[in-house]
């Protein structure tokens, strides 16, 4: 069958690979769709999360199959497979863990002691394993997640980047009635939003630099949308919120966007921070101090794909939205390339069908 | 009356003022012991919370009496006093609050949008208001506490500075059989080790430089002691806990042992910041993302007088052993200054008394 797989900076190569069968714990699955992440753009780009040396848990190295959001149909499994059937339409919880150590045992499991490869490969399926930008995908049953009725694959791929956010979102402790500052209007930023909002934020804003990026959260519904390049967000948000707003999501990963989160935190808020940043950073602690404001960090995500799933389904025509591009796995280099550069796409979508 | 009034950076006067009846909702009480705090240190330092403008709450503008951590005898009671009476021995909340904004109402009131004055004065009587540096102060009813049979004035006025460790521990959610890592073990860092050892964390390292103060932590029963200045402090943590502790109390407030904090967190863990810290700092937040550890600010207290006299009550020869020298009223100039060096005292108690 064909892959995508990855051998390392910048060396994605579409190759004909062998298709073994099922485990016993595991099923077969037919991709139909796969997300491109930010994190797939940083593994080709930079390198990041590349399993050079063996994982532990998975036993894999390069080269590896991309591709962890994704969904399919179910066409053979495994010996003791009993929830999972074939011919059903699935979504993958992409996650590597061993099930055991104290972090598995407490629920953590994206903080489990074997999760992250030797060399920092990531976590997930699609580095640290192989993936799903190939034509079938082999998984554990434990992992799977049957699509509600008329909940299409696009949807079904959308659900591993949209449990991010409904991890933040639950991490926060928001609650019905809050406001809430997104930054960031990428794809997580968006999602973020939309989790919120389903959570029952009354006010949320959205502030980016990208004016694309902004008329997409118009696209989506929102009305609080701010040009942080053109509008001063702060005295913005203050206008009406002069306390602050209760959750400040950081999903554009800057330092200037640190400092505003900083600012626009409530007297006992939360700044909730989502996107990746990358080591050092100045931080006004006096400020935080003064309000008795709280930083959370996350990294991945933990028993909340049944949850997202609902979300998602019960709201499909917006989610639908998000997806901006189809593109074919021969083209997958191509599109990983292309969303470095592009802001006007949300989430590209590939389909080894096309 | 004589009192020590604060009248700017480095100008505290004793002097004798006028005693005037207590309010209506007002008890009058006989100082008998008050504790010097760092806050009264770095306000006679540096100037830092002094009410230069008046007080929107109080009405207040220097000269203010200082002394904030204090306890006494009821002579008098206002006529609306229900449940204090004359002869009662008593510790008192020095909060100043409306109890009408958003944040009172929550019953954050450490957060009250008409708390800190408009050039920042703490929100605390001995700043913003008259404090207890007298032979006697008027206060609220509703924030004067009865002392336990047989607690006396000195653990009275031990009271205040606990509660801000106890809610530093109730916060951080520490329960029962977790690990904890103190920085710093001046008179918050001890009275965090005990609050922590009291909530039934059953592993505390205490750090600090200075060996004296190291020596008090092993006098009130300490064993994980750490002269971080002579032992790899992470080193010797993660020898028996290699993922880190559940809570870290960063009572230090300086960028090398906020930089331990980060690395002493456990995946999930919580970096309790409880020192008062000065601005900007350099945080590696890649590093706690990586094991989603979050961190907490705090800033004053609120809701925690009862439960923290209960817990003083009960560990009375503990917490005694943290008072290190008494003196007189007029030698409370000469006191917060001996403080700013000594590192040998940890609570030096005023005794108008005396
Ligand atoms: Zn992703
Ligand atoms: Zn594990
Ligand atoms: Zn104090
Ligand atoms: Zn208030």
């Amino acid at each position: 069958m064909k892959a995508a797989r990855i051998y390392g900076k910048q060396d994605l190569r579409i190759e004909d690979v062998e298709l073994k069968d099922p485990k016993a714990d595991q099923v077969q699955i037919k991709v139909k769709d796969i997300g491109i992440c930010g994190s797939d753009i940083h593994m080709y780009q930079e390198g990041t999360g590349i399993p050079y040396k063996k994982h532990p848990l998975t036993g894999k190295t390069v080269p590896v199959t991309e591709g962890h959001e994704f969904s399919g149909e179910v066409v053979k499994i495994g010996q003791d497979v009993k929830d999972i059937a074939v011919g059903d339409h699935v979504c993958v919880e992409p996650i590597i863990a061993c099930g055991k150590c104290e972090f598995c045992r407490k629920g953590l499991y994206n903080y489990c002691e074997k999760g992250v490869g030797p060399d920092g490969s990531l976590q997930f399926i699609g580095f640290s394993d192989d993936g799903a930008m190939a034509e079938y995908v082999n998984v554990k049953d434990m992992y799977t997640y049957k699509l509600p009725d008329g909940m299409d694959y696009e949807l079904g791929a959308l659900v591993e980047p949209t449990v991010v956010t409904y991890q933040a979102v639950r991490d926060s402790g928001l609650t019905a009635g809050q406001s809430v500052v997104v930054l960031g209007a990428g794809p997580i930023g968006l999602l973020t939003a939309l989790v919120a909002k389903y959570a029952g934020a009354t006010t949320i804003y959205i502030a980016d630099l990208a004016q694309n990026r902004l008329d997409k959260a118009k696209e989506l519904g929102f009305t609080d949308v701010v040009n942080s390049g053109e509008v001063n967000l702060i005295d913005n948000v203050h206008e009406k919120f002069p306390q602050g707003v209760d959750v400040v999501f950081e999903c554009a990963g800057a330092q200037p966007t640190l400092n505003q989160a900083v600012q626009l935190v409530a007297p006992a808020g939360v700044l909730e921070i989502e996107a990746l940043f990358n080591g050092n950073y100045t931080l006004d602690i006096t400020t935080l101090q003064n309000k008795g404001a709280r930083v959370y960090t996350m990294m991945g995500y933990a028993n909340g794909f049944p949850q997202t799933i609902g979300i998602i389904n019960q709201h499909r025509d917006t989610f639908k939205k998000l997806i901006t591009k189809r593109i074919s796995l021969d083209d997958a280099e191509e599109g990983i390339k292309s969303l470095m550069t592009d802001k006007t796409q949300v989430k590209v979508m590939i389909s080894p069908e096309l």
